[in-house]
């Protein structure tokens, strides 16, 4: 009988909690995102719990929203990844540590060598998120009026991952000798130069640092789109997607497998782990419960605005604490509308009730006892929606406490998640292979 | 009467020993550019010692120098200063942390947000050492056919850093209230956004990270050039200078302080720390035999091809044990020439040595014990030749626990150096203000 497929468990750190009322909850450390003595304390915990990786997203601006919900958001100050990640590694032993890198607004020569210097540093526990940068605000930071199409942002970004892995791949893994007697530090037959020109990039190489340990540090991608799909069945082997659902998982899971069988890539070669927002209560009622009062901390007037620019229908003169009446049609993004209306008459929510869960955070959660959680987890492996979660945490520093105190447990006892780690490197968490090297054969 | 001048003393630790036979000295570790656990040590020593900084030089191409020397070079592999710092942070408590940074292959936005970062999660012991990278092969792993010229790679150095510090300045030092009760995260009003347009970037703003604690982190530039030394007297906290001598050091010292008293900057606000390369022994003979078999590690071909282009006269052909004889003129340049010439009659050198000495390293150094090292530091501090030294290490581990049992406790018997720190930051340990904000007055 074939070994059971075990959840992968990574922490989405950045912001340390994705919903924008949580540093007001009860307990919470309101400067847990720039805190480096609590976010040493969080990867901490995660690494005891044996999570596979602390997840860090990035912004290259301060987010475009009004001013009136930007001064209520937690997440204008935080520290860039390539100061947090490497601090983290000498502070922990085994956890994964990812970072997210701009393919737009970056140069391969830096990331190629600050991920192959983290990897070096952690032990081999570097993961890279590509990103292409959404928000046309990070443009105006680096010198462009406008932001670049996202079909062009997706051809620099597959460009720049050759170069990137193109310079990793400098030296041979047994370049270094390092032979006091003869002198010899390293043998120059075993390092290649690169000499990339590219539509984009003009590269020479090699990279000024050995190769990597994993061989190559773990590609990540979000992979929503098209084109974001097709560039993570070509080079990704961690996506982290935001799905709705298990319907909807199951549809994009089948679709990024399938994409691979047609690269010929095996499936086991890349991992889905959609974000998963998780309240864990002693009863379903006081998870529902914890959910209801951070929701309540979602500023009113913020949430309203936003709630009926996403209705295409003024609501703020309603009662807010009424059900949501009937609208007449308009011509707002029938999405957006129609999943706000249907969240209303699913949980039966006020006006304001609404207002503040789409305000919060209203993606996919599983909110609930450890024993219903783990029941939905196993469902999404089992029925293929995902090969595990990246977990967000409602607040910090509780929410975290009670996953690995109450839902680590279950889905260990299931058999569903590890109870230590077989492996030192991020490439062992996830069994993925090490990659060759593309200009010398394994010595 | 006033309190006596003291020394300040960085750690020159990348490469963390700049003598191309260190990494073959007996009892050295071959790979201490690049390992962590050594890199580690290294720091929490300097620290007990009082250091006031652990400083860091950096390259953005593997060096371009003939394979038959590359080979025997343990440069070629180091750690991104921006993955190597941000871990000492997190394993160190008071040392001063400097990254060099590029100011012609980086980007305004990403390096103020990295040192804000870096200055945050070390509780104020960050340092910027700027630099305009001057090995042209760094052009070509960035996409640039030929490298900028001085003079424009100074004057985008000087936007650069006003475009940095004015990022650094996009909060007021009290704008992150985090008022729990009323939901107010920070005061918009303390908020300013940039804005920048000129000649060589355009950078809206505002940083995402709050103002740094130190206000901004120390600013280090090394300054040789003409252009470089103006630079450093507008802009600079600590100059970091390749002196030949004290004679030298005088001339460069008065030059750089009479610039600071024309701008109507205090004296006292930028520090001078030439590099010294240090070797120690319980008796000046056992010293110098060290530093002779330090440098009988060089490799000889790759050392005698460099003497002769120095001398501009193949002396590769002359017996390598006898002195070096006297040399036709020819149209070499003449300072190398001459220097290389005086060194060999100066200290009675073969031609073997000369080659050696010059293909470890010629520089500024204190050859001797820990008495006649502090002689020589405390001459430099009272004629006015600097204001402290960047050290060098000879080899590693040995040369810096020599250092730091040895030379310290003699400059701290003689009043020349902190017995403890008295302050937490880095601009604490050098005396340096800490800047106000160009857009907010103090609160």
């Amino acid at each position: 009988m074939a070994e059971r497929r075990r959840l992968h468990l990574g922490a989405f750190m950045r912001p340390t909690t994705i919903h924008t009322g949580a540093w007001r909850y009860p307990g919470a450390y309101p400067d847990a995102n720039f805190n480096f003595a609590h976010l040493k304390r969080f990867a901490q915990t995660l690494e005891a719990a044996k999570f596979d990786a602390f997840f860090m997203a990035d912004h290259l601006a301060v987010l475009n929203m009004p001013v009136e919900a930007l001064k209520r958001s937690h997440t204008v100050t935080s520290f860039d990844p390539f100061v947090l990640l490497p601090a983290l590694a000498a502070v922990t032993e085994r956890i994964g540590l990812v970072a997210t890198a701009s393919t737009t607004f970056e140069q391969p020569f830096h990331v190629a060598r600050r991920f192959a210097s983290l990897d070096h540093l952690s032990g081999g526990r570097a993961g890279w998120n590509i990103v292409t940068t959404s928000n046309p605000d990070a443009a105006l930071n680096f010198g462009l009026d406008e932001h670049m199409e996202h079909d062009e942002r997706y051809r620099r970004a597959r460009e720049f991952y050759d170069v990137v892995t193109g310079l990793w791949d400098s030296f041979a893994d047994d370049a270094f000798v390092r032979d006091v007697e003869s002198g010899i530090f390293f043998d120059p037959d075993k390092m290649h130069v690169l000499g990339h020109k590219g539509p984009y990039f003009s590269v020479r190489g090699p990279l000024n640092v050995a190769r990597p340990v994993q061989g190559w540090p773990v590609i990540f991608q979000a992979g929503a789109s098209e084109a974001g799909r097709q560039l993570a069945a070509e080079t990704a082997e961690v996506v982290f997607a935001g799905f709705s659902g298990l319907e909807d998982g199951r549809k994009v899971y089948a679709d990024i497998k399938g994409r691979l069988d047609r690269l010929g890539r095996s499936r086991d070669h890349l991992k889905i782990m959609p974000g998963a927002f998780v309240v864990v209560g002693d009863s379903v009622e006081e998870a529902r419960e914890k959910r209801a009062r951070l929701d309540s901390l979602v500023h009113y007037d913020s949430a309203i605005a936003s709630l009926s620019i996403a209705l295409g229908h003024d609501v703020s003169k309603l009662d807010p604490d009424a059900p949501l009446p009937d609208l007449p049609q308009t011509n707002a993004s029938h999405t957006g509308r129609e999943r706000a209306i249907e969240l209303a008459r699913r949980e039966n929510l006020t006006v304001r009730q609404l207002a503040q869960r789409l305000g919060g955070y209203s993606g996919l959660a599983f909110v609930g006892t450890a024993q219903t959680i783990a029941d939905e987890m196993e469902e999404w492996l089992v029925t293929e929606g995902s090969d595990g979660f990246n977990i967000m945490f409602p607040f910090l520093p509780e929410g975290l406490d009670d996953f690995v105190a109450k839902v680590v447990p279950e889905l260990q006892r299931r058999g569903l998640f590890r109870t230590d780690y077989e492996g030192t490197t991020l490439r062992d968490h996830f069994g993925l292979p090490r990659p060759g090297n593309r200009f010398f054969a394994a010595p």
